[in-house]
């Protein structure tokens, strides 16, 4: 069976556990505290020398990491991933942009605010400014489209959404942004996410 | 003709037109210096809403961007991707970490430093250990293997190399990572990089 070792918390982890909840995989989930330094132990970094969750290991004992790269691979041959090549391209875009422009301040704030614990005023003004343009940059690419990439649901659908559905917890209002909200809602009913 | 937008100090840039020279593929190169503000015009904006580079057009006009989703997209079909279904996840996995784990500090720093001009002392330590962390964790991956991936030179070698090979320009010394060293001079010799 897949071992998944994920931070409930954690929407790069819960991107993984959707996926395999919605193609109906069984996989046995081991909650990663990531706050605990468990991730830094001798046994977990044999499985991931950079310490981060999720971390999957697949029914032949090999592990593999990164949110987006188990995603990837664990949806080849799916009609999660365009069989177009310029839209698969397209997804990839969207998914490097994820974890390089988006992930570094959407996430990053809503996990120092809500799960830290820190006050607003802890938080640098250029990293809400980073997760602003963020989101405005999705709601340019949703205005009059219902998915990222072509005419359907993605991986990049599944990716963005993930810490975009927690933007709030970080003190991002999504108001500004009506196609955002509007898609989070279809990209939710797709993956059944609540 | 494909038209390349980028800056030639830039890795992520460089990765591109790597791959294209060592694929003997044909471009038009548009020199596109990201510190005056022109990746922040309406004419570039239009073909990357992020406002960043590289941006390439292909030749039927429709652009993608991201350094990472360019070389898959454009590499496609050669053996710069694995054709084992694990190994390319793995070959996926070093691209994301790279521009999670890698870029923001390798590339930040010496960016900052040898094109920005700023002093050792305006370098926050944090991105120093960071950077660190991430040749350390190359490091490791790197130990009695020639390539980041199986047996061959594949797009992770490729990715990873475009500031490991300059990371001395924002005073990361090699010399605690023998492995990297050699690798590095591996994979500029198989791409022709000078």
């Amino acid at each position: 069976m897949l071992t998944l070792y994920g931070d409930i918390r954690s929407g790069n982890c819960l991107k993984v556990k959707w996926l395999l909840d919605r193609m109906e995989r069984d996989y046995h989930w081991i909650e990663t505290d990531v706050t605990t330094g468990v991730t830094r132990s001798p046994q977990f970094l044999a499985l991931n020398a950079a310490g981060q969750t999720p971390t999957i290991v697949l029914e032949d004992g090999r592990p593999l990491a990164q949110s987006n790269a188990i995603i990837v691979h664990m949806a080849e041959g799916t009609d999660l991933i365009p069989t177009d090549a310029f839209d698969r391209a397209k997804m990839f875009e969207w998914l490097f942009w994820e974890q390089y422009s988006h992930e570094p301040y959407i996430a990053v704030v809503r996990f120092r605010r809500a799960i830290a614990g820190q006050s607003k005023a802890e938080i640098e003004p250029r990293l809400m400014e980073r997760g602003h343009a963020a989101l405005a940059r999705m709601e340019v690419g949703l205005t009059g489209r219902d998915w990222l990439v072509g005419e359907a649901v993605s991986l990049a659908d599944l990716a963005l959404v993930a810490y975009t559905r927690v933007a709030h917890e970080g003190d991002f209002d999504l108001e500004p942004y009506p196609a955002v909200r509007a898609w989070v809602g279809r990209v939710e009913k797709a993956f059944g996410i609540r």
